[in-house]
């Protein structure tokens, strides 16, 4: 069976990641997952929110939101509506947990880094290219902030790498990295965080159109698996490369 | 080993659910998971928003909230607050998904049905036991619908049951259905919702202090199918029982 | 003439008062004035609000909500619409009034105790039920804050007791205690609040249909002075009991 | 005893009705009622809200503010807290309801008429300085509305008059039409709405400090309906003199 | 060619200023530029926001308003509707930035002056009224905080005095100090801020209908320097008055 | 006298027009001044805001908004503080005067176009360079619209071209195009709208630190319409290229 795109079941779309996008920013990527491109920011600020004051732990945090024009449809902006939405809420608190669960605070000490993922243009899996994509700001900004000595040189704040892929069973077939069409004619839709070593960090599975089977899921968790090895592959690679070169 | 209250790994706290506890709601059921106490009332309105107008289809949609006190401390209203925050947003979102996985809109005709969860008392477990319960009250909303003809009373706008449990890793140990002090102490915690006949509907799980792998994984989703199947055995009870008896 | 349920005019409704019907609250109670059911808390904290600090002097405040479908058609949330109305900010300030009026701030020292008034049910009566409520359940958290040391267990914070019912006049006549039906109905309606010791604390007189006159005035006061004293009876009777018997 | 400004208990302030204080509105009045200043517009459109078309009945609505600085501490404005407080949603429902009081809505035909109190200068009363003038300007608007033949000429709208005055207990003196500086002393506190004929439309009394006994009561109210006679002879004064001249 | 109300094109509106209107705030000026009136209130606070603590310097800020029915047709007020709009944000900015430009920030020492701008009757230039009469009320003020030594009396916090006035191209001629009715017929539409000694704090020209070349700008700068020289002078002569003379 | 960058001071910063830079938009433009850098998108839709239908004329409106790290410091989103800030409406609303200025609203036919302009970093000119990348996207968006039919083939709905610069004077120097350096320390700074024919849409000066005379002005205004004309020939250059080549 081909893909709309020609891709294999288990195969990824281009994913580029290119880091050093802000002139500001201490961390910074533009991610694209195919058609899908987040602008991923990290702000590093000193000092901690307030419940967290003198526990020598630091906090990292994430804002998930997509510009009015990157769908086919223009949304209203939720500025202007003077509320945020319940998905935009979810996604951000996804993004949070997924790179707060490959954090040392206390290697972090009383430092805050915020994660901005703003969707340029979206083409399905959105979340999964910001969650990819904040991993590497979330990277160089923690060098930046070591470099100039406001997190501890000799720490690792980072226990690990996080990445994240959707997954999705249409007309019977498990799919990985489902772009938009996929996506709203999926029977099931997950979306898999790994640790570049293989194990889960958030596990979201929803049934669109028929509850799932645990052949399916168990189908569904091999593929984003494999995906997440590929994807933590390509930021090892892309942290590798001198920034500005 | 022995858990804070006594239950083995596989057992779920005492489950109760009351129904027909408002006077005024097509369908209300109290449903309590140990301390846990949700009221959920299920609201039938003819027509539907108006995106869905003319096709025929029905609607259902949920709400969640937790009274302040509900809690150890108490927390801000959201009305006063003037947001919703990202919680209340995604664990209503949840439900509402979870209902309407087991809905055929076809059958239920232009007509819409709200739930509203609102919890009474916290003790870990409450967007579990708001779906299970709130699945009691919409069967009674539906059924009231039908004797009034306001849906047609040979259809069958509800195509299964469904019901959800927590569970989670504890000193590494899998536990079902988690209290409040079983919550905050876990390493991973999941949700997952469950069709009568054992399928999933959704499946949420977290990664709180650690990454958890395959094995554990498949230890908690045989936890939460077990819970769920005994779920459904007291929600089928509880609807054989005549209300008001 | 008889009343819809059969009552006499200077007839209330039956009055159920549950203590302890929260496990977290500091106060709980579940007060019943007929079908209409009021959930009320008292939460202490130590501290008062910025502007009463130092004062050596402590605070009682109130929030009164309704559920969605506590009424016979369901209403919008408050949290949802980003407001509150102005019913219901009319309604926490009355309580809160209420309830200050048997404070002697000096004696509760610089706590704070906040009553939260959800109603479960509405059937009429709703602000004054939550008034009686809210009262026991304030005696209650200051009875355990005593208990606590949290108050000086020398002093008594409690002045009096405090109770309130709703008057009207339907179809001429004078009607103590009105159900919803009544409410609709009445030309006059007005809310009474008395302290124990039969002094006024709050008198609410509003003409719906028709302005009344001083004898009008004369007659439903006297009938609510006559009803507050049933009920401070009925709140002394559930005090005396011994909480969780 | 003598008052602070040298008045009897029984005596009003000076008070001043400015009809045609605007060339937009239908209805104007600055009314003063001593330093308290309040500016009234009727201001009237064709047509009545959703839930009342169709039914031959006009509406009448009002809504009240205070200029930041027209107390004598700056306060925030309603429109950049993004909320309108209490206290306005309060005094703006009893404005609405005792002007409603004289209406008849089938004489009104659907038609609405807005009344907006703004206060420009606050000592005290400032809600009953509102009602007494918004009445003024709203037989105004329904003179122009009949001139214009957008009420039917031969209609009475107005089935009578409505003035309202604050009286209070201060250092056990009942007095009335309280400047703030015996309004923020007085034990009790009382607004009182008469019709013109000397009949109560509200009625509502707050003990401030002590509760208040049926003796004292009586003497507010005795206070306050010859205050309110006083108030209505003004208003028909006005209303006499030809406008604009 | 005649105007609407019969000015030669480069006539101010009769220009009204009388200080001292409020007896709560320490400077205070009813402006009227013919039937544009607003009511400007200046409010003294020792003390500057949290970004200006310790830096020995002041501030002054602005807000601007207009009642509902300041307006031909009445307009929901911002505090119902929960949010200011554009225009009124705009206006409040440019109030602010105006009277700034003659405040020498270490002569006022660290205390703030908050000037509210509130229309009460609206003909075209309410923003250029606004800040004309701001200004006078600011001096009251500030001599006011001298007198109590808030401000150090010898210093001199103003560096100047400071006008506004519109022009604006109707039907090809220049107009100076449009009213609403040659204000909606403007084929372009500016707003000029002058310092008394005839140089520009603010120039905001807008092309409503038609782009303008330079000589149109020429001028409307001419007029409007023209306009801002007879403001100065009717500002001096207020402030030389005695206040509450 | 040499600039930060080794510019001239009538030099602008190097200007870069991407065209269809979103799949999705029907006009789409990322602009670069210098460092700053605008997405902007242009979103057809059929039908007008309901105060314009039946006119047979299109709407043309604008949003701008800043990501929250596109500026040295990370600012919070206006989306969870709930409200839109002053400055962001402003501009917004400059945008959207700006280019209604070049559009024929019967030659667009009841038709909406939306330019979002949405900042990814900015380094001074922000909405300058809105303006003059909004133009291109917008021009690209009616092309699109004519090619569907959905705006008529033969109509010309631009009357023209418009483009937008800073200028200021630091140091006593008029500088054209302020990159953020030179912008927070200009005593005048200015943004200036022209047509592609050197006719003024919005001139907006504005006195930060000393207000302006008129040669000032004037030298202000040379060097814009200068700067404007450029802008001009880089959008003509811009849209005479193949779009996709």
């Amino acid at each position: 069976m081909s893909r709309i795109d020609g891709r294999t079941p288990d195969q990824l779309r281009p994913v580029t990641i290119e880091r050093g996008w802000s002139k500001h920013a201490e961390g910074s990527v533009l991610i694209s997952f195919g058609d899908t491109k987040v602008f991923c920011t990290a702000s590093v600020t000193e000092g901690v929110p307030r419940w967290r004051k003198g526990s020598g732990e630091g906090w990292v945090t994430a804002e998930y939101s997509m510009l009015p024009r990157s769908t086919n449809t223009r949304g209203d902006r939720e500025s202007v509506r003077g509320k945020i939405g319940g998905r935009t809420h979810e996604i951000s608190r996804l993004i949070g947990r997924s790179l707060r669960a490959v954090i040392d605070y206390k290697a972090l000490g009383e430092n805050t880094i915020v994660l901005d993922c703003d969707v340029l243009q979206a083409d399905g899996g959105t979340r999964t290219a910001a969650i990819t994509g904040a991993y590497v700001a979330l990277a160089d900004a923690i060098a930046w902030a070591q470099g100039k000595k406001i997190i501890k040189p000799a720490r690792k704040p980072l226990t690990g790498t996080v990445a994240a892929i959707s997954v999705g069973i249409v007309d019977g077939t498990p799919l990985l990295d489902l772009c938009y069409e996929e996506d709203v004619r999926a029977e099931t839709d997950m979306n898999v965080v790994c640790t570049g070593d293989g194990r889960f960090v958030e596990v979201q599975g929803t049934a669109e159109a028929e509850p799932f089977d645990r052949t399916e899921l168990n189908a569904l968790l091999d593929l984003a698996t494999a995906g997440c090895v590929d994807l933590a592959r390509f930021q090892n690679d892309a942290l590798a490369a001198t920034l500005g070169a």
